[in-house]
């Protein structure tokens, strides 16, 4: 099985996927869809993802091609088909919860502050972007902390890492990019820090991609 | 076990919750959250979620009271939990099909058009919330019209309801309260009636829920 992930350094949906594969120790091939030069319009991505985003995993296996997109439809497949180390709870009211913090972000902060959504505001109404980003982030986070604090160990979900981690941290790194104080969080901020500790968690940073700029080439 | 399921009427969020108690043919008590009224923002509710959202499944079991949140983390719940009939398919490929079909509904599409977004666009430019929904609903349905069409049978994936149709049904209901043509989505309009024709949809309709107001009280 050849694993391929079409991905951007800087998508926290991409990032997600790059945690997951890490996380369960899996190799594969780094492709870079260029977001900034709107690569993910061209016909050729879009032949993989009709969504015009990234991540797309690419699984080759016994001469036939399988293209997966949707970060949570990836990490769902990938637990099914390399079921350890887990990344969901063994009890079905875990499981429920370590979803439900995903989806806290997935479905319910990060896209109101996705690339699209924030140049049509920007577009019409000059700097409402910012301010809008950060308060969906905010409202985010402030429900996540509630919902973290209350059955964390070291990390969001006991003490391993789960999928609600691989959503936590990239979400973190866009409040910060956003220039959000993180004071209000005591919870997911120790988490975050667990996490920063983990190789897994250091592959996967976007620093570390191939196609991140030179650090003095990078936009705040 | 008793599930009690807090809805609104005309939630897409909740609405997917009743079709996956439906099709499973579980009974559930219904407990109406009028967002209209702002009664998902009152510490009552918030308690039970800290999203201030709908839907919140509350299933009490053995003297313990367990409060799930987020419409795929419930619906992925009671696949586990009531595994017949099933909403995923058995191989893993078509799952993460299922999966992704369901996630350009839940993140890629309805997060842009939820009633927040609407409200705040509003405020800021009078008349502007209607023409965005058009244009993320629009862009989400060519996207998921790509999709569904390429493995569809009966319904979205295949000749059985799967998650995916809970997803589809309320987001082609949203499109049409925006005014949305759908004739450039033949595939999906097809399965949406495919659909309809079915009990357990018909029994989850907003409509047909005990908050929804008489039909002449009801807005467009």
């Amino acid at each position: 099985m050849t694993l391929r992930l079409y991905s951007y350094w800087r998508s926290s949906s991409a990032w997600r996927v790059r945690l997951g594969l890490a996380l369960k120790g899996l190799a594969y091939e780094y492709r870079a869809v260029d977001l900034l030069a709107q690569e993910q319009f061209q016909a050729a991505h879009q032949a993989r993802n009709p969504m015009s985003q990234v991540p797309v995993l690419e699984v080759e296996e016994d001469g036939r091609t399988h293209l997966l997109v949707q970060s949570m439809a990836i990490l769902e497949w990938l637990e099914e088909r390399h079921p350890e180390p887990a990344l969901l709870p063994p009890d079905l009211w875990g499981r429920a919860r370590v979803r439900a913090l995903a989806e806290h972000v997935n479905s319910g902060t990060q896209p109101m502050q996705n690339a699209l959504v924030l140049r049509m505001l920007r577009e019409k109404v000059p700097g409402w972007d910012r301010e809008w980003a950060r308060f969906f982030i905010a409202r985010g986070l402030a429900a996540l902390e509630t919902a973290v604090r209350d059955g964390a160990g070291r990390f969001s979900h006991g003490d391993a890492p789960t999928l609600a981690d691989c959503y936590l941290v990239p979400q973190l790194y866009n409040a910060r990019r956003f220039g959000l104080d993180l004071e209000p969080y005591p919870t997911l901020r120790r988490v975050d820090e667990a996490c920063a500790a983990l190789a897994p968690f250091q592959a996967a940073h976007p620093d570390r991609q191939p196609d991140a700029p030179p650090p003095d080439r990078r936009t705040p």
